[in-house]
C-alpha cells in the first residue's frame, strides 16, 4: 500500500521529481532533464499504475489520492497530498486533473520482440507531432493493434503531452524502435507481416481492397501528415493502399487516417 | 482585387476588427464581442475567401499577402501590410502563421433545406469541444459527408479554434441547427434518411454491418466523448451502430469514431 505523506511546504525535497514540470519534460533526454514517465490525472494514473514502468511517487489533492486509493493497493510508492496551490507552486502551473504520477522509464524492447507476438503492427515515419503521436496509440488501442513501432524522425511517445492525449495508453501498448530504417521492414517481412503502406497516392489500391483478404499478419506503414511516406518507405513496403477522400480536401491527420485502417484490419 | 494597405501603427482604427482576437474571439455573441468569423492561416484564409462568408478585411505580414494575391482577385476587401511585431500588438499574440481574415456570418440554412440534396448527414449532440468539433468537420469534408446538423448542446463551428482545427472545412461543410431537439430528427426521417445512432453500448449492431445494405440516405448521430448520446436521442434513432473496440480501451474520440463511420458509409 502507498504511504500518505501530507505535505504543505511547496520547497519539500521530496516532491523533487514534480517540480518545474513543463521544463524538465521539455528536456527529458537533455541536460537538467530527468527523462522520467509523468502521468496526469486519474485514468492516465491509474494506467501508470498498471504498466512495467515502475512508479516512483504520486502528488494529488486529497480527494484525487482517495479515488485512486483501490489503486494504490499494489505500489510501495509515497503517495504525496497536499494542496492544489502547493501542487501548483511546485509544478510550476495549475493542474487541472488534480494528480500527477512519476515513473523511471525501461528499455524498450526489441522490435523482433514486439512483431514476436502481434497480428496487427503500426509502423511509423517522421511522425513528430506529440499530440498526434498519443492520439494515434489511443486509436491502435482502441483498434485492437498489437504494437507500434518507429522509424525515423518520431518524437517521443513517452513525452508528458503525448502521454495524455494518449489517454495513457502509450503506456499499455507495446512500442519500440526500428533500426535501421527503412532497411528493417525486411525483418517484419522475414516475421511473416505483409507491410502495407498508407498513402493518399491516387496509385496506391483502395483500402476496402484490403476487406475480403486481410493478411494473417499486417504491418501499417504511416507517414507524417506534411510530408507524407518518404519515397525509401514506400518502396519497402509490399502494397500501397489509401482511403477514399473528397477531392479539395487536403487530408485526414495521420491519427484518423490510421484509426480509419486499424479499422479496416478488422483486429477487434 | 483588394486593396494592398500598409499599416505601421497598432492603433490603427481600421484594425478594429482584428484587436484583443482571443477576448473578443471567447465572446462572439455577448455584449463587446463581435461575433466575426476569423481565419488564420493561408489555407484558411483560401477557403474562408472561397466560402459564402462577406470578407471584411485581411490582416497579414507582405510574404503571406503576396501568397495569397491569386486568391485575391475577386474580393473588394482591404488587405492591411503589417509587420509581424505590429499584428502581435493588435491581435494580442504572436500569430506563427503571418495572416487573418475576418468575414461576417451569414444566417445558418434551415436544416431541411441542408438535407434536401444529402446522401450523407452528422447529426451532433452535446459535442461541446471546440476542437473535437473542428476536427470533425475536417472529418466530414474529407470523407464526403454532405452537412452537419447541430442538435443540443453543441459549441459554435465558427468560433476560431473550431475554424482553425477543421482547416477551414467548417467553412465549407454546410451546417445547421436542428431544432427541436431530438423531435426534428423526424422531419430528416420523412425526408428519406434513416437515423444510425453510433454508441458504444454493447447491444447495438457493429458497423459493418452495414456494409452491404448501407441505406440510400443516412444520418449519423453523434454524441458528446464524455456521456454520449441521451436516452431520448437514442430512442429517436432507427438504429444503433458501434465500433468493435478492444476491452479495457475507455472510447475514441468523437471526431475519430465519426471518421471511421464516415468512412464506412461509403460517400467518397
Amino acid at each position: 500500500m502507498a504511504r500518505e505523506v501530507f505535505i504543505d511546504d511547496s520547497g519539500d525535497e521530496r516532491l523533487t521529481d514534480f517540480r518545474d514540470l513543463t521544463t524538465a519534460d521539455r528536456r527529458p533526454d537533455r541536460p537538467g532533464g530527468r527523462g522520467l514517465v509523468i502521468a496526469e490525472g486519474t485514468v492516465v494514473v491509474r494506467r501508470l499504475l498498471e504498466s512495467p514502468y515502475p512508479v516512483r511517487a504520486l502528488l494529488g489533492v486529497e480527494r484525487r489520492i482517495r479515488e485512486l486509493a483501490g489503486d494504490l493497493a499494489g505500489t510501495a510508492a509515497p503517495a504525496y497530498v497536499a494542496s492544489a496551490e502547493t501542487m501548483a507552486e511546485v509544478v510550476g502551473f495549475h493542474l487541472n486533473r488534480g494528480v500527477l504520477a512519476v515513473a523511471d522509464r525501461v528499455p524498450r524492447p526489441p522490435a523482433s520482440g514486439i512483431a514476436a507476438g502481434a497480428r496487427a503492427l503500426a509502423v511509423l515515419e517522421g511522425v513528430g507531432d506529440h499530440e498526434n503521436l498519443g492520439a494515434l496509440f489511443r486509436n491502435a488501442a482502441a483498434l485492437g493493434v498489437d504494437g507500434v513501432l518507429l522509424g525515423s524522425g518520431c518524437s517521443d511517445p513517452l513525452y508528458r503531452r503525448s502521454v495524455r492525449v494518449s489517454m495513457g495508453h502509450v503506456l499499455r501498448v507495446p512500442f519500440g524502435t526500428l533500426d535501421p530504417w527503412p532497411c528493417g521492414l525486411e525483418q517484419l517481412r522475414a516475421q511473416g507481416f505483409r507491410i502495407a503502406a498508407l498513402t493518399p497516392r491516387a496509385e496506391a489500391i483502395e483500402l476496402r481492397a484490403l476487406r475480403d483478404r486481410r493478411p494473417e499478419r499486417v504491418a501499417l506503414l504511416l507517414g507524417s501528415e506534411g510530408y507524407g511516406l518518404s519515397e525509401a518507405a514506400l518502396a519497402a513496403a509490399d502494397l500501397a493502399v489509401r482511403i477514399p477522400m473528397a477531392t479539395g480536401v487536403d487530408s485526414l491527420n495521420v491519427a484518423t487516417s490510421a484509426a480509419v485502417a486499424f479499422y479496416e484490419m478488422g483486429v477487434p
